[in-house]
């Protein structure tokens, strides 16, 4: 436990609230927010502020061709395929201080403790911020994280625009030459294992009092659109008996798609959170309905089965409309590996602090590093759950826990 | 039946063409429809035509305060209460040829028809052009009729303003001074009698192959917001059981006024029209669900039973969210007289027509006659019951038929 013992909970804190200074925000009932976009100005300042910090630590500072930044803390083998460790800066529109950005800060102070207490570990161990996570400027996320994996390539987003018609290329191009003095490393890599520090974006740890999420994977997504159309009619006149009501064929199937997705283990996640409707008159009968299902689970069967289901329950529920259904986003589980999510669980133990499995309901950076390597996340409670909003919170004392998790993971994993 | 029999199909359906000339639209797929919004030049134009033909046809023009234009036939017996018919001229933004202006043109051609047929009727018999009843410009509609029922002055309405900032008072104003060469009647009176005659805009008639509908009342209506106040989450990790979705308590909603609106009989009319969700993001649990309850029914047991019974059955029904549920709405049914509904069911039958008793799902001018005198309406079928839309039709026949039967039942009513 001797790098977890080092961990500056107050020189962390400072650092989060250092960074959250760069595109404060303001949320609606005054909580202090973050709004600080991949690649732009307050991403370069934070970046610098990060590259800083690094220096004062001893780190070895590089970037690649995604603009993925590595902070790297020498091996006593330094041939040793390296402990990766990290996640995003930038953040949401609307976003808070801790999503992504702790992640990387926890990278920083776990190592800097870790050698401020002397310790030297076999493998060298490498903090990552990787680019644009959120997909908030440049759709989709994890652009950074993709390139790495290899599945994608930089140049696949370039022509990806902004909302002011920026493109990705151009404003990637623009950063890493703001970035000519910091060493340039080849893109992708093979590290030896993946552990990423996260905030839970849910209410799991803290309705449980719980410090640390050990987390066993990202849950697999299907989102579907679906559209039902019938009949404008007088709502005056025409008899029930005779009309086409899209938004009653829409209760119908929201109906039948409760049933389906009921799971008396709350495991399952089944969200209708986008309706529109037209002509959307109050004396109008409508005639078209859409709506959003995001279904979510982290076991691949259960996805499997109820995803393929939605379609046919849909059909079986309307009445009088015609139905569309359309699959916008199909991705399966990602497990992670027992080896990373052991030595989470007994840096935790040792610790002593309280602890539990749980499953990502969100995306992370950390799913394109299952395919090269033992991958984990560590999760730390946040107030409420509450996520992609200024009032995102964790305790200093919360998240000074989680970094000593992560420092004590770290090191054990680095000396194997 | 000596009017009924000199209605002449193809002046009246010529009549009819000519009104829709101004404000000619084309609706979705190419229908030929209207845009005529009251007290424009457009109405303008409508009424000098009106009143040209009504000069031709030998009748006394004149116009009250609110802007109502009388077309008189003298009775035997001039100091006699006149039988009163007509509708209106103006119609919805996006609407059709036969709402409101047939009811007006109608009463010329039979009033005509009488005369033409040399019929001395012992009461004078008045055609009315009633003003904004659709209240497209102006909200609320049936003006005119308001007004002259004294319920309402035409100063209540003066600061209306429509879209364009323009007050209802302004407006009356130019156009009364536009028709200062017509003899100007106190506002109001006491009929003998009201009989309106309007398309159905409803399926029945047509679906019944009938001809006319001897309307019994116009059904009462009660118009309600509610609003479902939840609270978000991310999609992927809020646990169901821990969520406030307002979407889902909507569903919950609807489902069960559906079964407290549950009607074999399929008189009882109940719509959920507008729907909106709130911050509608696919990947959001909404906090806020607003939707619209329309609900109408022509007995006004079966109206304050089930309407008062709406919000505690939303109560009973919502499981995690608050709700406020707001009565923007309240009319009581209106029931016609059965010496008009008698008179107009004689004239169906002598002319051979088919016929069925039926209830108005729509409002119309005719409900502010009731409190003045014995009043009904005479329904004719449009196709697939489409109205306030240019697909609104009915053919020639259709509308000569109408207007031999308000021809019938005006003889009858003025020869009292």
């Amino acid at each position: 436990m001797g790098g977890a013992a080092s961990v500056q909970e107050s020189r962390h804190w400072d650092r989060l609230m250092a960074m959250a200074a760069l595109g404060a925000i303001r949320g609606a009932d005054g909580e202090p927010g973050v709004n600080r976009a991949c690649l732009t100005e307050l991403d370069r300042a934070a970046r610098r502020l990060l590259i800083g910090w690094a220096g004062e630590a001893g780190l070895t500072v590089s970037v690649d061709a995604a603009a993925n930044l590595f902070l790297r803390h020498e091996g006593t083998d330094p041939d040793a395929a390296p402990v990766l460790t990290g996640s995003h800066m930038d953040s949401q529109p609307n976003g808070g201080r801790f999503d992504g950005i702790w992640g990387v800060l926890a990278g920083l102070e776990a190592v800097q403790a870790i050698r401020e207490a002397g310790i030297a570990t076999k493998r060298p161990i490498e903090v990552v911020a990787w680019t644009n996570e959120e997909g908030g400027r440049f759709a989709p996320g994890c652009m950074g994280s993709m390139s790495y994996n290899g599945c994608k390539r930089p140049e696949d987003f370039a022509a990806v625009t902004d909302a002011e018609g920026i493109t990705f290329g151009d404003a990637l191009r623009a950063l890493l030459e703001s970035e000519a003095d910091i060493a340039r490393r080849p893109l992708g890599g093979k590290p030896f294992a993946y552990v990423e520090a996260h905030i839970e974006q849910g209410p799991v740890l803290e309705r449980e009092g719980l410090d640390i999420g050990v987390v066993t994977g990202i849950q697999g997504s299907r989102w579907f659109t679906v559209t039902i159309t019938g009949e404008t009619a007088h709502a005056g006149t025409a008899p029930l008996g005779l009309r086409r009501d899209a938004v009653q064929d829409m209760v119908r199937a929201i109906e039948a798609l409760n049933r389906l997705m009921a799971d008396p283990a709350d495991i399952l996640r089944f969200t209708v959170g986008r309706v529109e409707v037209g002509p959307n008159s109050s004396n109008t009968v409508a005639d078209r309905a859409v709506f959003s299902i995001d279904f979510r689970h982290p076991d691949a069967g259960v996805l499997t089965e109820r995803g393929d289901a939605i379609e046919p329950t849909i059909r079986a529920a309307v009445r009088n409309c015609d139905v569309h259904v359309l699959e916008r986003f199909h991705a399966l589980p990602a497990v992670f590996d027992p080896m990373v999510r052991e030595a989470v669980s007994r840096a935790a133990s040792g610790l002593g602090y309280g602890q539990r499995d749980i499953a990502s309901g969100a995306f992370h950076d950390a799913q394109f590093m299952v395919p090269l390597c033992p991958t984990g996340m560590i999760f730390i409670p946040c107030r409420k759950g509450i996520s992609h909003n200024p009032a995102e919170y964790s305790s200093p004392e919360q998240v000074a826990k989680g970094t000593r998790v992560l420092a004590a993971t770290l090191e054990e994993l680095a000396a194997r």
